[in-house]
């Protein structure tokens, strides 16, 4: 089953909006079978975009659109559908019904301006919005379905699982499911994970695997693609054994939840707390733990030491240690992770020391060389990373490794 | 003149990459001038592939597509613009060069792979590219001029600077400039903002007048179309008189240079330095600041202060004053800034202390409440926000605008 996907409006013809919707669109439907062969984005013209939705209809069985179902002039895709399908546009009872029923739920009258919205091709029918007021729009034409949908991405996914799968499944049935899973690899080089998987890469069919780098880990994707979800997962399981066996601890999460949020899980568990030191990442750290709604559990806090008076004074970080190795080395690394477990009065501490450029570099501490600090109830460790990429990348890298290295002290006791 | 955006890769219809180079393309062409009437996505099929580009060429002048430059099997751009056309592919010793060139600035011999990559449509132009291998094509044929650039976005940019603006400013002209100045409005409510404004917002034409809601400001956009550069420039200049004389000091910056890099600036000027004490954003001001390469001239540090017993044993919060007006409050935002200044021995220092919900608010201090306090030598001043959005939405506004408010204090002497 093909799909055709529009996105409308002359915003993304500026550039001045990324057009995030058509991957998120993109994504769902690949998951649920659907094949996207093309992407159109046209402005806010009634001939160019009866002239696209014309050509979608030739070339897709579904075509979905996003955009231009508001209540002003400027909102054309109900009259264009319309249009290039040559059906009347009539009043819909259905989608007036939904227009008022939102302004009841926030006790406004409906403007008058928002009767366009219940406008429709005629034999349409409407769609429920979950968060706004327009209602989306299906009209079976000859071969062709058109779903149209609002622009908003919180409306448009909204009403994508709401009522579109459910449209899609009772209409067109099961189109099998491409299912994934996916990791987060920490402290690996690339090549050296290749060749880790290099049998699976090598073989791949169904289950598929990629390997794409992030910010402080490598991501690996394998997915499969099969009738039922049952059947997909029985064709990943024995790939996921693999992977877990044979990189062990080095299989920091499972994708589908943050570093913070699987460091956090650990640290509520084991009833414990934890505070930071930073200096190249300055904050960063403590932002991201923070990220979890209720972090308040077992962080407390931390100092940000981006100056080496601070590092001694507030950490306790000896002068002739910072003098005789340099802020960024093992040895600081190590003193301010215990300097933040002091002032934090916490189980465990963190710390991050190093070059995140562009300046700053030498051969023998070159931009993106961080050393991190872990100290806690089984000693103070400490690990070095070469990062790379912009000063961004390195400072998000070296955060989310800090966060890496916390869990692993923490569930190996030490390491 | 009308140009279509042609983007090609699977890894698009599939949503696994956010289309950023379609966006980007769009914006650099509107500035120059150029219409994109639409863009089109398209995977590595070659058949679905030359028909969007024989569509393209029957509705734009310019067509320019991204990807498939490459050295693989799937880099197929090359060879089905040549089919499309109705020309042969053949060795093109330009491109050729320029593939060598690039492997010889890596030591590396060229790969047999590669020779593809200088295999073009017959009567091609080669552009250069700066940063990777793949050389640009140009191909000119009948009334269109087809533009091929790689897919990679370092690549397609530096491309895009080095060679296609030069190109079709010798080809076409120039097509006159749109250009835009930006303004990052702070501590105003939009309906105010709109209401100062609102002359110029009724009357706009040439030039238009834009604002949209950012986190932590608003951004205030006036766009001028001109002939030339100069000539844009005097029809926004009454207006950029106009805004400043109305906003003042809410102007807090030109949103072509960050507000870290503002605050930065005024900071290195004045010789002086900062610390920071974060509650709710939690070492976010600290990550900001320290965004700015050389920030460690005049930010020292600073205690992220999550719970409250750091807050009252590193800042030296009284304890009394956390128990009787709570760590949501102006009395503590002070006591945190100040704190932070004595810690820090700066010459200034600014705190943050809110709820970033979703829990933890009340009928008396809802969600998104947040205080902040700034101190120095003009003495301790206090401001508070009622932010909007989500937890991630309420903490980097609530960062940017107590940079905003450090920034009005030194600028403003202690406003």
């Amino acid at each position: 089953m093909i799909v055709e996907l529009i996105s409308t409006g002359s915003e993304l013809l500026l550039g001045d909006t990324v057009n995030t919707n058509v991957s998120w669109l993109a994504q769902e439907l690949n998951k649920l079978g659907y094949t996207i062969a093309h992407q159109s984005v046209v402005g806010d013209n009634p001939k160019r975009m009866a002239e696209v939705f014309q050509l979608a209809s030739t070339r897709a069985d579904i075509v979905i659109s996003t955009g231009g179902l508001g209540p002003t002039q400027g909102d054309i895709t109900r009259n264009v559908l319309a249009d290039s399908i040559g059906r009347p546009i009539v009043f819909n009872q259905e989608a007036m019904d939904e227009v008022k029923h939102f302004f009841d739920r926030v006790k406004r009258t409906v403007p008058d301006a928002s009767r366009r919205e219940a406008e429709l091709p005629e034999g349409a029918n409407v769609l429920h919005n979950p968060v706004g007021v327009a209602p989306g729009v299906v009209v079976e034409d000859g071969d062709t379905t058109y779903i149209l949908l609002p622009g908003p991405p919180g409306e448009m996914k909204g009403m994508f699982h709401d009522s579109v799968v459910p449209y899609l499944m009772s209409r067109f049935g099961s189109q099998g499911v491409v299912t994934s899973y996916r990791y987060g690899i920490y402290d690996i080089r690339e090549i050296d994970l290749e060749n880790t998987l290099m049998d699976l890469i090598k073989n791949q069919s169904n289950p598929t695997i990629a390997l794409l780098i992030k910010k402080g880990y490598i991501e690996v994707r394998i997915t499969a693609k099969a009738d039922t979800l049952e059947a997909a997962h029985e064709l990943l399981n024995p790939w996921d054994a693999i992977v877990r066996d044979r990189l062990g601890a080095r299989v920091g999460r499972d994708l589908t939840v943050s570093m913070e949020e699987t460091l956090g899980h650990v640290l509520l568990e084991d009833h414990s707390t934890i505070s930071t030191a930073e200096s190249c990442t300055s904050g960063l750290v403590g932002k991201l733990l923070t990220n979890v709604s209720g972090s308040s559990e077992y962080y407390m806090g931390g100092v940000i030491s981006y100056s080496n008076d601070v590092k001694h004074r507030v950490l306790g970080v000896p002068q002739d240690m910072l003098d005789t190795y340099g802020a960024v080395s093992e040895q600081v690394a190590k003193a301010m992770a215990e300097g933040a477990r002091t002032v934090g009065q916490t189980t465990y501490a963190v710390s991050t020391t190093g070059i995140a450029g562009p300046g700053g570099g030498s051969p023998e501490k070159p931009v993106g060389l961080v050393w991190f600090g872990v100290t806690g109830p089984h000693g103070t460790v400490a690990h070095k990373a070469n990062l790379i990429g912009n000063r961004e990348d390195i400072r998000q890298s070296a955060a989310e490794l800090a966060l890496y290295y916390v869990y692993t002290y923490i569930t190996e006791k030490g390491k």
